[in-house]
């Protein structure tokens, strides 16, 4: 392929999409023609995109037409739909919904720590993996390559725009009928301030934290936890890891926390943890509790690397460390882990010679 | 003793303390004089309790004159100082602080757990547990009577009420300088905007979760987290129980959420933690996923009981148990355990002829 890819953005409009925006701004000469494609709501909309104000088409054959990599960015039953016929249509699918995470026959990337995984894509689609699971893999990664994973207690603190657009203009609503009030005191009291504008949520998140994500899976089990297990599993080549999860949403607009509990097949230290962590790619090591020194959404968001404070060697098992981890679910997240894929691809379509590389052809004869 | 039992309310004028002075006015025939202390700086405060204005009066030597019970709901440091001195004139000291929680001499209760732990007292001192304690005893002391608890995994969403009145001002105004902006998603907007305004807290706590609370220990833990070690294993008779925790404070007002992971010596399921849980003294169950039933704080705050929801065998360990649950930490958390362990005593000091009594002189030879 002498000329640039062409890439689509599907779901250009969304909280994902308006990050990816900048990204593809910021790293400009990757991309040939870049089309921008959401709903037919949002056809004909104007958006910035390397500089120029670019229009929105509505997702249909046609739109995916030409189409080199197509970075989906919608929810997962539209991904379910419309990923195989972009393929079909000869493109490579980057996914960032749940649609097709669990599909032996879909690669689940992260290129910092499973990069190899991208060349084997017999449907033609590669999955980035949810934002929680995201938000902890490069550190776990890293350790697990040291240690040995062994097992994975995980309590989550995760923002509201990990749900989407909507949630964030539900939070900033509640925000603005609690401020200025004494709520927060009496049972109840914040629901009724809150009243219909809950937002996707089941319970007010503006002075309260939520113990739920996802939908309702057998065990009491909720979707997004169970898919923590199965995406930790599956990108690390650990089948039988034992991962327990809570998922808790909190009152902050953007960057998932995780409180890890993770035990490990050989004996651990502090030193040990802190060198490997410091030298990780998408990483940074923030761990001073003297200093102050531990991460916190408020000071993570915008950045793009998992930040890791708190580490600990657990004082009743010396083969298990306790840290908190603070990532950009819209940046590691979402966005910029599908735009490394999709990046990573690129450089594979331009020097089509290379060995091993999967003939472009088989995605089409899906 | 003919005579109701004499109360001092050190530390009336506290978050802590007013939600003391309620529960005492609810329960009015407990108590003969009920006298209100606290600094120089409130003397001569009126304070509302069973329905008279009471004049607040400095803590000092003569304060303590004449006083049976004397619950100590004050900064540790006064509790250090000031409890013994109360307990050689002659009073029983409940003590909701730290000071004296890892005294050996001391006891640590739960009433619905070890009750049987007051009686022995020879300090004339009994401490009642941190607050992030309290909210899981009741729940984990019950599933351990009947599974034998091996390992907990703990990690917290503080409410700032834990860190007393100033904390609680200071949300109240980060509250309002983050409502009806857009802050929450570049790097450090949010503490711009909130200045001096951190109150007690290292970060801001307005849209973000910040993971430390107590002050810093070997290894990089925190007291608070350690204290929870010290404190379940204390209570529970379990001196070598395996405990690793996270302590992280979150954006609501009043009322601690905990996620834990329980792994014990035996196989536990899912429908008889169910029926522990429902008929446990001090415990609501409220766990049903598809009603949208779990707790979550904004519901809880102002009851008494903790409330358990999302209940689940863990997915790869047959022998352990993951669960949410809140309490309010200045009801069961603080100033209800507190009440209930002074009433126990004002109960045995009622009979005094009941065998095995502590004698009450024997506080006074400290
Ligand atoms: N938010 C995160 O932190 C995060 C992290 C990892 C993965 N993800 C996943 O990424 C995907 C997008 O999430 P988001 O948070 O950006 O959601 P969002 O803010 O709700 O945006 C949804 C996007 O999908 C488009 N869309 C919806 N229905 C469509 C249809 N029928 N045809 C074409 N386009 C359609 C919307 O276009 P219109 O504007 O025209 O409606 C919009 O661009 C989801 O699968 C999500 O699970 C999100
Ligand atoms: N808040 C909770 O959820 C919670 C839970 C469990 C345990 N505790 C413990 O309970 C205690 C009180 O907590 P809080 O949250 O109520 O604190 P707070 O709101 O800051 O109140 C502190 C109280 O202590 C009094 N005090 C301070 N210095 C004093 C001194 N030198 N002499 C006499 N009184 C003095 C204050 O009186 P002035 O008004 O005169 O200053 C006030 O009544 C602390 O030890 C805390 O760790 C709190």
């Amino acid at each position: 392929m002498i000329r640039k890819p062409a890439l689509a953005v599907v779901g250009a409009t969304g909280a994902v999409g308006a990050v990816m925006l900048q990204i593809v701004s910021q790293h400009e000469d990757v991309w040939g023609d870049v089309r921008l494609v959401a709903s037919p709501r949002s056809a004909g909309r104007k958006l910035a995109v390397r500089g120029e104000e670019t229009e929105v088409v509505a997702l249909s054959e046609e739109a995916l037409e030409g189409i080199d990599v197509a970075l989906f960015l919608v929810p997962a039953e539209v991904s379910a739909q419309w990923a195989p016929i972009a393929a079909a249509k000869g493109a490579v699918v980057v996914d960032s919904s749940a649609a097709f995470r669990a599909d032996a026959e879909v690669p689940l990337v992260v290129p910092e720590i499973n990069p190899h995984a991208l060349r084997v894509r017999p449907r033609g689609i590669v999955a980035s993996p949810h934002d929680t699971t995201l938000a902890m893999i490069p550190a776990i990664g890293a350790l697990h390559a040291e240690f040995g994973l062994d097992e994975l207690v995980v309590s989550s603190y995760q923002a509201v725009s990990g749900a989407g657009r909507d949630a964030v203009a539900a939070l900033r609503t509640q925000m603005s009928l609690v401020a200025g009030t004494e709520l927060g005191t009496g049972p109840g009291d914040v629901r009724r301030a809150v009243g219909d504008e809950l937002g996707p949520f089941a319970a007010p998140l503006a002075l309260n934290v939520v113990p739920w994500s996802g939908t309702v899976e057998d065990g009491g089990w909720s979707s997004e936890e169970l898919g923590l297990r199965a995406e930790t599993r599956k990108i690390l080549g650990l089948p039988s890891l034992r991962v327990s999860a809570t998922f808790v949403r909190v009152p902050v607009i953007t960057t998932h926390s995780l409180a890890v509990h993770a035990r490990f097949e050989s004996e651990v230290t502090v030193e040990r943890a802190h060198d490997i962590l410091a030298t990780s790619p998408a990483v940074v090591l923030y761990d001073d509790p003297e200093a102050a020194d531990f991460p916190t959404p408020a000071d993570v968001v915008g950045t793009d690397p998992t930040w890791v404070g708190r580490v600990r060697r657990a004082m009743d098992d010396p083969c298990a460390l306790d840290l908190f981890l603070c990532a950009d679910n819209l940046r590691k997240g979402a966005a910029l882990n599908s735009a490394q894929i999709a990046e990573a691809v690129a450089a594979e379509l331009a020097s089509p010679a290379s060995p091993g590389n999967p003939v472009r052809g088989r995605s089409g004869s899906l």
